[in-house]
């Protein structure tokens, strides 16, 4: 697999959160390089126009087939950079990219590289302080693509074994209570004393941070541009600051 | 808290796996403003000395005095960086950072900030494909600072979920048998058929992939310089990459 610019090629760039100065250089070398870029109307909006360079936006939900076409358009080709906001890997455009390869053995030759980004879980973490600083997991709360229960069942077990906690999606328009049951699964758990941090649009203008306790915290403190940090039982204050100790 | 250079500050940065195109313009910034940096030996040895920048390289297990001569140099109007691999905020010298302020509540002036870097289980995993596409665990492994029997009780939680995990610290000279004892707790949880990739200095030149399935693994696959990323039960190959589906 070669990524000289004499063939098409598809590299699935992760832009971090929001500000610029969260873009590796790497990334921005495949931007430089692209003839095409796809992605998520929100996140292809944040490339800048230049001659040479087709952008392609697309609506939500559709990943399968924005995946498929970067696919195409490299197989004829192009040289496609597929846009995700935070790191491509985590709930993002990579795992979508390789479901249509899978489909379209066609492709299999297409050269295709993912290219890390700062995701908003650590970005979010790293405005708090360190509350993600020992043992963690990792859990997308929207119900899209997997059933609720399933959710669930991770949110207790990561619970039981004492994990700090970040999630994604918590709560959109077309599910407005889930979260609230995942907040109640977490006080079942015994996790109620634990500190919760809502981070919301991290690196950008519209940037909040809240922290409160699991008892205290209510479904409507997060929205569809919010991560949520669940510290362990050992994550604590100090000044402004949220963090989990190394030893925990 | 402000960050002008009229007096100290501390900023605990992220440099990444090892290739400077996956070091965020943010923490270039930082470390060309900056008056001293600190942290381990390997890490400081990647900033590149310059007039009016002092190195204060240090080894390994000293992390907390290292955090507090990080914060008392701020204190007398230094503007240091706190260097870390990957992310500050992933089992690296944010946390450290924040333990020591808590100790000497003397520096609770000192602005302090965590600028976030791609941390080497993203990296890994970009590498490998996308085998942390969906929810995940991500395991400190080494029994530095916690028992083992933790490690093994968040090893069998992680797996009863169904969760892909990633493995910082799996083996060192000091304890190469523990690692043998995380395979084998994911065998008897059942997770024998999955895939289990061995990320050895990603980004390095001496960079080495392995993806073998648990029941293959044997622990001298694992060195120091080595993340492990055990999918998830579907996670699954499509040509020469590993990814986990975003419905599992």
């Amino acid at each position: 697999m070669t990524f000289d610019n004499m063939s098409g090629w598809v590299k699935i760039a992760g832009l971090g959160p929001g500000d610029a100065a969260l873009v590796t250089p790497e990334v921005m070398a495949a931007l430089a390089e692209a003839t095409d870029v796809v992605g998520y109307i929100p996140y292809v909006a944040r490339i800048a126009p230049r001659p040479g360079l087709t952008l392609h936006p697309s609506d939500n939900r559709v990943e399968l087939d924005r995946a498929g076409h970067a696919l195409q358009m490299a197989a004829a080709g192009g040289r496609v950079v597929v846009v995700s906001s935070g790191d491509p890997g985590v709930f993002a455009m990579a795992s979508a990219v390789f479901e249509a390869l899978e489909a379209h053995p066609e492709y299999a030759d297409v050269p295709i590289a993912v290219l890390p980004g700062i995701t908003a879980m650590l970005a979010a973490a790293a405005r708090a302080g360190a509350p993600l600083g020992h043992d963690f997991c990792a859990i997308n709360l929207s119900d899209n693509l997997k059933p609720f229960d399933l959710v669930l069942r991770r949110v207790r077990l990561a619970a039981e074994g004492d994990f700090a906690m970040g999630f994604y999606n918590p709560r959109s328009a077309s599910r407005p209570h889930q979260f609230g049951q995942v907040l109640a699964a977490l006080r079942e758990a015994g996790a109620g004393p634990r500190l919760i941090t809502f981070a919301r649009a991290v690196s950008t203008p519209e940037e909040r941070l809240l922290t409160v306790t699991v008892d205290q915290a209510t479904e409507d403190m997060a929205d569809m541009r919010t991560v949520v940090l669940v510290g362990n039982s050992a994550t604590r204050r100090v000044g402004n600051y949220v963090y989990t100790p190394r030893s925990a």
